[in-house]
């Protein structure tokens, strides 16, 4: 005997494909749509297909636009000499968020990761060396994560543009900032001495 | 600057209006939901406002429902002398899933709770009181959730019940199956001995 309205059920099924939620946050969830006026249950259901409609990626750096160019890309303001290398658009706004950054992007779509499946073809790297080729950059900076696909990417990467005569840097490891050096893992600790800096 | 496109910051926002879903989480799933196909994100957002629409209060019991009266009203092969009353419609289900129950229900749509500022008034107890009326059910079974919330409504309907004349019982408190003596609270264990039976 099915024990709820089958368009209950089905919406449950469909809340609980979303990543991180479960079977029990799928149905609360469900339950309180159930609740809403019908006007906010239409809103959040148009602002999703509007967002997966809408939004693309830029054709030039990658990340999530309406329209491409994006507006970084067309931002004239900004340094014409600097690129920066992210694996996602996230990275981006994280880059943005510093305000000490005032460049132009370009997003990989992913890391290289052998353990998925995933390999440099995978990645927006044919895009990255077309832009870089003519010359027009005179710094990359690799902002990778600062984990094994990322340290795989970002040197792969610097094989590629090197020899492009082009300074290829990435972010400095180190100290977390307001962090507590008792709590800090030793890798982290490890570069942070590497990398000292004279005062 | 606005970082993301405008309809991407919207989606963000109104998935952030869920229940139990911070920011963070509403970012996750938006970036999510713009990796999906197309046809994927239609699907849970027809899913949603398609529930919201078909999904009504059955009239007699107030259970979840497309048409009234529900399925288990309509069942004639139920103990017609049975019913059993619950706050929410999720308890229908959880009353359903045992297999032992086999009378109707009588959904309140919440329980008695003068902090929230949720009188009788607010629940379906005159629903419920018409339905016993008519003299048509031997036995009422309380199923009310065994907190102070739950115990205040029960009390509230074991006066109005019992002058009309019928049994009214109440869920048995005790030891969950499953459970260990040594990490059980107190008041339950205290409601188990109180309730104990012979051997």
């Amino acid at each position: 005997m099915n024990l709820y309205p089958p368009p209950l059920t089905k919406l449950v099924s469909e809340l609980a494909k979303l990543p991180g939620i479960g079977p029990k946050t799928a149905q609360r969830l469900a339950f309180h749509l159930l609740d809403r006026p019908e006007d906010d249950v239409a809103r959040l259901a148009s602002a999703m297909v509007e967002a997966r409609r809408k939004v693309t990626h830029c054709t030039q750096c990658g990340h999530l636009t309406e329209e491409s160019p994006c507006v970084i890309c067309q931002d004239e303001t900004r340094d014409k000499g600097l690129l920066c290398v992210v694996e996602e658009p996230k990275d981006v706004i994280a880059m943005e968020r510093t305000r000490e950054y005032h460049g132009y992007y370009h997003v990989l779509h992913g890391a290289i990761s052998p353990l998925e499946g995933i390999g440099p073809e995978a990645l927006r790297i044919n895009e990255l060396l077309a832009r870089v080729r003519d010359g027009a950059f005179r710094e990359v900076i690799l902002a990778c994560d600062p984990n094994v696909e990322g340290e795989a990417t970002a040197l792969y990467l610097v094989r590629l543009l090197k020899p492009l005569g082009l300074i290829v840097t990435r972010l400095a490891r180190g100290l977390p900032i307001g962090g507590d050096l008792e709590y800090i893992d030793e890798v982290t600790l490890g570069k942070a001495l590497e990398g000292r800096s004279a005062m």
